[in-house]
């Protein structure tokens, strides 16, 4: 499967329109993962600057889910599209909507940045934040990738970066309960770790979920809600 | 707008296929309410076979999100809709896609009560978790009736009633903030009722988008990410 699939349409209008939205969605994935890097900056380094900033930026990610879907039933309605074409409509409109999540996300981040009292620094806890946001940052990019070069080849190792995401988070999870239980005065801002690695957790599923969508539309088959084992099989089909 | 609309085709089997589908969403959406209310009612009672009953159901409602999503792509590349029932496809597909988010939310909540030590009782934090659970409830059962009768009347009710979820959310997790400081035994039973209701809260706003999504199928706009201020403006129209 490449990308010469999208140009193969009778119409240059039609190629064109298809070409125009897929460029929207890789240029509002690009947007999210800025969102994310800068929200995380910005809770570690208390910048609230930079926390505003991402916050702002979130109605751009808003807007441009709104224009794509727009644009989505617009070449439907139009063009009749079917099979490939169909699925790829289809996978962008809930490709979208998980973008804009992890938008959310982001801007949850950030938001709490702002609320925080930017007198209490706990630096030490940092470095378990920044090595989940690698985590998530590489599996992002990787199903942004898959996006990109409609290709479906990484999926299984994203898929299983993901279950090394949840086992990550499960363990700063028990280390901040540790850490509250020690000291009660470390509550409140094990907390506020608690929710944006949380949030960072839940970005690692929104990747696996855009992946899935990529399968089917390159594939053909809807692999949501199945197991590792079941998506290896019919990957290798 | 009433349902009327959905037999208006020519084709009787197109009808049916509509028709068909509608009811499955509405099946879907019922199963969805049980397993919310069982699973804050397994939490609150150490129920652990409640709890495995709503973890199995977890299936029936991933199953039904895949066979709606089906049947709505079937039914776009056969029927080659317009207008309304265009919209009625797109936000069917949207629809479910929160509805599966609110049954991912009952799962969660379910999972926690069986990890839980049965023995560690807080009865007293439960009427917390009750009020709030009887708030969503609320929401989504409304937010179900304005998609089973296609009526958007009561949908800036839904949206104020979310900024009250909102605020009762803030207020419980200020509270378990506060046992958790008070007595740090607290911290393992506190942090699991913070996880219950913020999965109650989520499914606030999983309840406000089936709304937005109803809103785009009756009136044809699109009112994500607008103020309560513009969606009133929008629905005086």
């Amino acid at each position: 499967m490449d990308n010469k699939k999208i140009g193969q349409h009778i119409s240059r209008q039609f190629n064109e329109e298809m070409e125009n939205m897929r460029n929207k969605v890789l240029t509002m994935g690009g947007l999210v993962e800025q969102q994310i890097e800068q929200a995380a900056e910005s809770f570690m380094s208390s910048d609230l600057g930079l926390a505003e900033k991402v916050i702002l930026q979130d109605d751009q990610v808003d807007k441009l889910q709104i224009e794509i879907d727009q644009e989505c039933t617009e070449i439907l309605a139009k063009r009749q599209p079917a099979a490939f074409d169909l699925r790829m409509l289809m996978a962008t409109t809930k490709i979208i909507t998980d973008l804009e999540r992890i938008g959310d996300e982001a801007a949850r981040i950030a938001k709490m940045t702002i609320r925080l009292d930017s007198t209490e620094y706990y630096h030490d806890q940092y470095h378990e934040i920044r090595h989940l946001l690698e985590m998530v940052k590489e599996m992002l990019h990787a199903s942004l990738d898959s996006v990109a070069r409609m290709d479906v080849n990484d999926v299984v190792a994203i898929a299983s970066q993901d279950q090394k995401v949840d086992h990550e988070y499960g363990s700063i999870i028990r280390q901040l309960i540790t850490r509250m239980m020690e000291d009660p005065r470390n509550i409140t801002r094990a907390l506020d770790v608690l929710w944006t690695v949380r949030s960072l957790e839940r970005i690692g599923d929104h990747s696996v979920n855009i992946c899935e969508h990529v399968i089917y539309m390159v594939k053909g088959k809807d692999v949501r809600h199945i197991s590792q084992d079941e998506l290896e099989k019919v990957m290798e089909k």
